[in-house]
């Protein structure tokens, strides 16, 4: 399955990368395939092992704020892989270019 | 903490409410203090319960259908519960009126 | 279409429901069917008109914070109408008992 | 402000690839910067020219389409640009090593 995660605390307006950071190196040690976007990171893997590192992720920033917000969405198709980079594949064939860098 | 979760397969545009009818049966045995709306449903407990419920929500979904989508919010800030009214109260108590029925 | 929509300024992690009341009043003011809710507020009506008074009630936060962040989900089926209590009904219909107060 | 949105038909759970192609397509014309990901597109520029793109866009599908869904997330702070790119950056900063392609 794949999954878009943002995760953040609530009561800062500025200087959210240092949590980022924090998060991203967390999923970078998991393994996972990911994506960092400036909207969330996409990762790539099973329910439990995907849900299990976002629930670490959480934590990681439970341990220094108060309150945090989180938005998850999750496309899932079992026995489909690889979908990180083949539905963008997909779109770019149909557009007979590449979009993405 | 505060989820609100929305899921369905892709594939259906319509009879739609025969799969939420199921997931809502199934939060409805957990226990766990739930309200539906509309746009998705909010439930309210602990992170490691709340996710169990909706790792098996999802997995109903997948008996019958081959993909299925997922948009999850949470608010978490351990310590305070009641959130399902209470935020809805003080909201309320700003206004100085009822809004919700 | 029926919308969702949540909307907050990053920066705080309490005293959120006077922002919260200040859109709300807004969109009650709108006379569009409308549901507050512990994780957003629910909105029914054409895209263009609910489009426009989201736009508005992002821009009354913006007047007192510097950096907003807004999640919107969107079900729209042209022609079909009075979904706010029409999905609810038909979901409650097969469980065959009410779950909404 | 920045903008992820994720929108497609409800009734198809595979050729979704065409749709895709033809919102990107739009987005691609209207000159804004933006991202394609596997779980929803980036657009960065002002509240009522992205609007206004969104707003094409899910026509394009209702023309295909009798029914559609749409997640949107914004994260908007004015006077600040450049942010699909540089929000990135303060992560990779924190980080100390390059974690995006």
């Amino acid at each position: 399955m794949l999954a878009q995660i943002s995760m953040f605390p609530l009561g800062k307006s500025s200087g959210l990368s240092e949590d980022v950071a924090g998060v991203i190196d967390r999923i970078d040690k998991s393994g996972l395939p990911y994506q960092l976007t400036a909207m969330g990171t996409l990762i790539e893997g099973e329910w439990d092992e995907v849900m299990e590192l976002i629930g670490r992720c959480r934590k990681l920033l439970l341990e220094k704020h108060e309150r945090i917000y989180l938005v998850l969405k999750v496309d899932e198709q079992p026995g489909v892989t690889g979908k990180l980079r083949g539905k963008i594949n997909s779109v770019e064939k149909r557009l007979g270019h590449q979009v993405s860098k």
